[in-house]
């Protein structure tokens, strides 16, 4: 089985790390399958570079859609989500968003859940409304740092982090996911404090694909969710072009 | 692996038959595990033999919390998931309901679903509600027929709920959950006409369960998913009662 | 007229608590009723006590369905609405929670309340969401002491439920709902303080109850409140079963 | 115990006509005060008529508020519950209103109830919203009749009247509301057909005032709901007015 | 271009205040019409005082409907937009409310906005609700300060109102309303600290006042919002009961 | 004043089109300046082409941010209203897109409005849950026809629209949002027959744009609709890039 591992932003160094803790949780004979768009954001951290990397992200999908690179799924390692529905559209394949995979495991764990990142928790706060999850949502923290001073003082970041994962439990989180790449490197020492399960969305992500592959589900023939069929566009990558164009006939 | 299927009503010809869906789905090295409550409705339909069941799950379940019959994840083989945010906090191990593992994947595959069932739909929207799902579920169709008249006639009530199927598309069903065992066997027949994937809950169920088992995510030490600890009570069965005291200490 | 002072679990003490307060508020001419599970959790205090609680409330409500012991009304004296919806389908009279009773009178008197209880506050945070009435509570507030403490340190315990009220008023709250026998008993001394009205479940639940049977406004014949006919079961106490079963013919 | 029947409308005729259906629920010792507003609409049946009335019906109030006419509750007698929160600021007495009497007695009956009218539904609409009940709503059924044809052909119209019921049963109603006075002459034809209870709000309203003025609960002291103090105004009657101004000191 | 500017409070300095704003925002060519109602509260602060106010300003309203003074359109300078969709039912003409007009404007600016009032927010949050805006409300704030106050010590409640402010976008305000007259004289220094746009009803409500004027979107001719018609009633204005009576014939 | 009317598909006929609705609009003095993406699908339908789309309109604005073909407003003339929010927040002017200006007008005429389209509904009834309108919108009706039918059996196409139209009323719309530039060209005829207003996206977009100019309210300095600053990016066009990485300094 092969697993398209998509980023969404062009930063190649994020690609590794999330192929790396992916290949990490993945059943024996899953491929790996790691790959950077080719245009776009370095790091997606705003409304404007989420709506370009919409783009990018299909423009790179559709490259594992068909033919020999063609790929039994796709798990986008971007924390936004980033076009996930119009993946799910375009691709032949199952797709997940790996924000959406631990938070629908998170559904699976209890009652509500938390979430925490660094940085603003507007576009989180969005995000759970698209996924209709904002009931099932106790709480949204958003930790006063960078990925950087992540980087620079994990110790000093992981604590601030903690706190905000013992808030969640206080509001009624029964476990917390972990928002963005940069909190995957403290998971283990999260893990010691906390006081619920932490869910991290590349480990679940990964998991929840290689179900769908061996449920094999298919995908819907009519209605919004159909694969595109004569659509017709300019300037688009021959692979992104062909896939809105569908089969001959 | 070993996942414990626990019917919630006391037919254990449904039981069986669930067991044998499990086993249909299940990856190899996972023993599926059936039980039948000692006590209870025959076939939950109404709200009082749903909470009559809720107690009778319970029972069965506590059997396989601990010793020599533990078992590693708990799938309840009945639509109305029954007690299951209950099971979630007595049991040590994952425990997932069928009709919310069927919606959960369903929210995998596409923006909103649908759910078909013989007879009425009402606990079927409190459940969407409970689930926190209202706003991905796009409708649920309730046909007119039993499950004995679907054993008599099945061609007769596949057509009745394959109609019902493409009603819930039209609304914008991008997949639709099969709610209810009476459905499980006309599964292939439905599956034939139907334009987008349709959803059993058994091997939804088994798949999440293996899912779960795998990823090992922990259980929540504090809040109103931990264990219980210290719980006195009367007049219940030796295992039960000791789930409810916690361990000694 | 009988109104059914039904406790969910078996501590008696606490049935005795919720007689005496019922007996209080009762119009002349209203027996109350109490009684207490033969089996079940001591005190309910979690989901899964709760689940188990739903069966050992309606087994015990059978006995009073008909014969010569049935009631005209029975009001559940338990703070979490124990299997409220249930025992309304089952039984062929009126049948009220007292948090509900609390909450509906609330809902005469001001735009929105709030309710305070001991201990956490996630399973009335569903209990609001469950009776639909989520928009009307302007806020939940937990005090951190138990029953025994308030018990113990009376003056001590109703100082923190005196400033949780307080809070809740700023938040917008009307009146406040006391949530759980404990807080009954300091009732008096809360009201001299609050600044909005304070509700009881029992008090509002007993004069709700004789306004229904009153009033009798009869049961629905059909539907999903319709009482149960033709259910079969094993296991169950005759009275129970035979309320499932419903009149022959 | 007297409660003042309060229309908001200034036809008579209706004030009397529900004056009646009130006396014929009160319990022995509650006087039924009738009182019709000195100017405003003759029927409400549009936002500027009900805008109106709300000033109309707060205008008779006033007369009742304190002094020798003093009564112990009101019942506003309007489906649309005109006014229904602002006369329950103004008041020093409880105060309800018909359709939410008969909403809340819905609630304590089954989980969802219908609301059957004659004419448009747009209004019962967002009174279910303002009372924060739309999910305890099942559906609102508009009948394409006026109150004079209910008058001219009952059995026609009762029978129209009939068959929206039957359409709110089938859409989940455990109970089914009759929305304005026109529907109260029919009720007992329409009991007859019926499948589930019907609720008639001045039945409804009088029995739960009742049960407030017997329950005391008293008043809020601060906040949105507490009674007006020190507000200047002109060109109101001297008893509106006093009640703004509040008492001296 | 004619605009009533209409107070629905009885403080004839209220609506010179507002109509000075209203004449500084407005195009060359427009002719602002202040008007204040002959009856009713000095100034709304509560929900009784708001219900009387709905009659008064649309009895002040009806004198501009048709005729002479006949306006092009209606912008009530209130910040409760009393009796707004009555107003817009009534008038031939677009009738906006300030609170409706400046959080409409907000809509165009961002993701959510927030609201700073002096005093209570209570009716400020149902507001939200009425106009269906509370999912784009990120948080609403009473500055505890009165309009005596802030004319008395504008720089000490202008503090206060910016920390306010400052809190509303740490919620996630993308602007803030500034809800109520008082706060108008304190905008530009306000304007001066914050670090999102300030929206002001007057400003707002003219300028959509204007637009819409020269949109002539045409009114409902039936359903709801359908001017009345055939509508008697007693006690009324002249120019009000006809409005209700709508044209003969 | 400089308005860019920005399609998002590269049909420059739908440009052409749309400009010269807009340009019927316009107050004299604004130069509408229609503008097309250099890349993209040639008509939005799906949400594979909504995503690209969103990286090619925001390409297309980049070109218009700053220099001398900078612009005062931006108005998206694109059903779907594609990156509406993330034009919001990259460009230093007002942005609207022509569906939610349809929307917010709507909002100001009457308590609820409906849509209508030509195709499915599934895309406009998630916008309209992304715009916060779901609860003013009463009701989506997606008509059987496609743009080129509506070319070439224009009466035929709009009498079914008419259809539609008349049910949203039925449902409660108080105004008809036309979704789609198919539908402009027939708007006359519609109008002719429909009894409440209906309201065209470029012509409620033109003048709100140029209202939003004419106030000037700013953008945000700091939050998620703050300007990008300092985001890398690659393969991006100059203009884009440069309006990621934002001024120096």
């Amino acid at each position: 089985m092969r697993i398209l591992l998509a980023n969404a932003n062009t930063t190649e160094a994020i690609t590794e790390l999330c192929a790396a803790a992916a290949r990490g949780t993945a059943s024996p004979g899953t491929v790996i399958v790691p790959a950077t768009p080719r245009f776009g954001p370095a790091v997606i951290s705003t409304r404007a570079e989420n709506a370009i990397a919409s783009h990018a992200v299909l423009d790179l999908l559709a490259g594992y859609a068909t033919g020999e690179d063609r790929v039994d799924a796709v798990l986008l390692a971007v924390s936004h989500d980033t076009a996930l529905e119009a993946a799910r559209q375009l691709m032949p394949c199952p797709v997940l968003g790996m924000t959406e995979a631990a938070c629908l495991t998170a559904c699976m764990l209890g009652a509500r859940f938390g979430l925490v990142t660094l940085g603003g928790v507007e576009m989180y706060s969005e995000l759970m409304a698209r996924h209709g999850l904002a009931t099932r949502c106790a709480g949204l923290e958003g930790v006063d740092a960078t990925p950087p001073q992540a980087l620079e003082d994990p110790e000093g970041v992981a604590a601030k982090v903690g706190a905000a994962i013992a808030r969640l439990v206080s509001q009624g989180a029964d476990s917390v996911v972990l928002g963005g790449a940069a909190l995957a490197g403290m998971e283990e020492r999260l893990r010691r404090d906390a006081s619920v399960p932490l869910l991290e969305g590349i480990a679940c992500g990964v998991r929840l694909a290689e179900m769908l592959v061996r449920m094999a589900p298919g995908k819907p023939a009519t209605g919004a969710m159909a694969a595109p069929r004569g659509r017709g566009s300019i300037g688009l990558s021959p692979a992104l072009a062909a896939l809105l164009q569908g089969p001959p006939g």
